[in-house]
């Protein structure tokens, strides 16, 4: 019999579920580390991915056929491979959506309405009202850039919140709530526009270090930058140099080039600087929507249709 | 000549301003223990209200016929006084909308998106990814109490959040952004449904703790219970109390019945607690929205007409 393996756990009526779907496949669940090398050799079908240690998986006499991940990202997957051998990668982008739009509201308003500052106070016992740096999001500019589900969502609540919003997107074509769409060509042009620009790109080879010294040079010098797309699209030294030179005013950053983020990194004490652990997609409701998203492509792939939600397009990498 | 005192400084330009609204008035702006005491007895408009000692204001000689605060709350002031000597009371209410709406919803994303945490982890330099806590706005209710231009504004935001309105309000009448509207007698049933409680109200007899042992119970175990509006309307020992016993899971206070907030008190120590000192409705832009307001009264004051702005109604205090 052909195998899933998911190195998510699933509660018994989860199992039943894909069981009733995919009838004629085993389900085997557990910890990569926990389960029989050969069983991972074996798996036609892999719900996550293992950090370490994938070598059975990419085994010659591998059967695996298609992995549906259990994160937004697919830059730590060799699709590569992949790609060499037909393997389907899809991925859990889109209900990220509502909890990260929610992230990047907050971490703007920590750092406009001094909440930040309140908190490390209240860690004190210090009342100290003073109201320097306190700011409104209203009547802002908020320039996305990396327009997905996310930046979809995001830029619904800069709206309601009275910003303009600016987005930058590969394929320039417009969305609700954004004002202005541009494609990447404009990315430093629109840069310059932005009091928060808020990056939400994947990690390819084109984003690699995309904020860069030119590209913090080109933002206003008000501007708080904010990252919970990918931490390797900034050059972490670049962005470090633009906050000690001023040439932007603040950042929030939940994703770093090394996480967690070094002891010693000088970001970590820096008053404008707001610092989360990657937690920006976390929600209590991850689970129940990428199951729906697994089996929504598990009904797909047991007919041999074509795979509905979050195929990874490999020329492009996300 | 009649007199305009302003306790509030103006630049040349908008004293200019008011001067051409005003040529039969001479304008005097200084702190109140700096003015000559007999020229307080001499205005008959006064922007601003002196914090202690406004006796010469109320002397039976005063002139005083029109105070326009510098702030939205007007409990401090005597009230009755002013009603019997006929004397108008403008505030500066409803250009707080902006700064504490925004306000509100920062301080809801601090404790459901682990910002405050994660700012306290910070300035000890911690990682700490743990989820624990991590939940969303979408799908949850918010409870506001006291719906006035603050609160139609935070049901704005709270609407795009996918969030469901409920909203109290003396008149029970309707306002856009608000699924269901109650007036006062049916407080204690809305609570009860409140995923977040607001409390945007002013302080008044009828106010007065109205958030008392009984008010915590009705909410959920689940609440969040926010306070913007005034410390008074809430018995701060009995929401001690609901905290320490979970009968409510949270709170993020701005306002408290003694300002600063004790250093000894327990509230400062709550990890689930977010304390700000009394800044949600700072703006930048403060001065210039209040300036409009007190301009536009101005205008119709000189004409003898019925002040169009925030004319306080000493029957209900507010």
């Amino acid at each position: 019999m052909s195998k899933i393996v998911s190195l998510i756990s699933f509660t018994e009526t989860e199992q039943q579920h894909i069981q009733d779907i995919a009838p004629h496949y085993t389900i085997t669940t557990g910890k990569a580390k926990e389960l029989d090398p050969s069983l991972l050799r074996e798996a036609e079908i892999l719900v996550g991915w293992p950090k370490s240690k994938p070598d059975e998986l990419l085994h010659p006499d591998s059967k695996l056929k298609w992995v549906q991940t259990w994160s937004a990202g697919v830059d730590y997957l060799p699709q590569e491979v992949f790609e060499e051998r037909n393997i389907l990668l899809t991925n859990t982008s889109g209900i990220h959506a509502i909890p990260i739009s929610e992230m990047i509201l907050g971490m703007m308003l920590s750092l406009s309405r001094n909440l930040k500052r309140a908190a490390v106070n209240q860690s004190n016992g210090t009342w100290d009202a003073s109201e320097d740096n306190m700011s409104e999001l209203h009547g802002k500019t908020m320039v996305i850039v990396g327009v997905g589900e996310i930046g979809k969502a995001t830029a619904k609540l800069a709206e309601a919140f009275g910003m303009n919003v600016i987005g930058v997107r590969r394929s320039g074509k417009e969305v609700e709530h954004v004002s202005k769409m541009v494609s990447m060509d404009r990315f430093e042009e629109v840069l310059a526009e932005g009091d928060y620009v808020v990056n939400i790109l994947p990690l390819t080879d084109d984003t690699r270090h995309l904020f860069n010294e030119q590209a913090f040079a080109a933002m206003k010098k008000e501007a708080c930058f904010i990252n919970v797309g990918r931490g390797a699209t900034v050059d972490t030294a670049a962005l470090l140099q633009a906050l000690q030179d001023k040439k932007i005013a603040s950042a929030a950053l939940d994703v770093f080039e090394e996480e967690p983020l070094p002891s010693n990194h000088p970001l970590w004490s820096m008053d404008n600087v707001l610092i989360t652990p990657h937690i920006a997609g976390s929600t209590p409701y991850y689970k129940e929507r990428a199951f729906e998203i697994f089996i929504e492509n598990l009904k797909a792939y047991v007919k041999n249709e074509t795979l509905p939600r979050n195929l990874v397009d490999y020329s492009r990498s996300y």
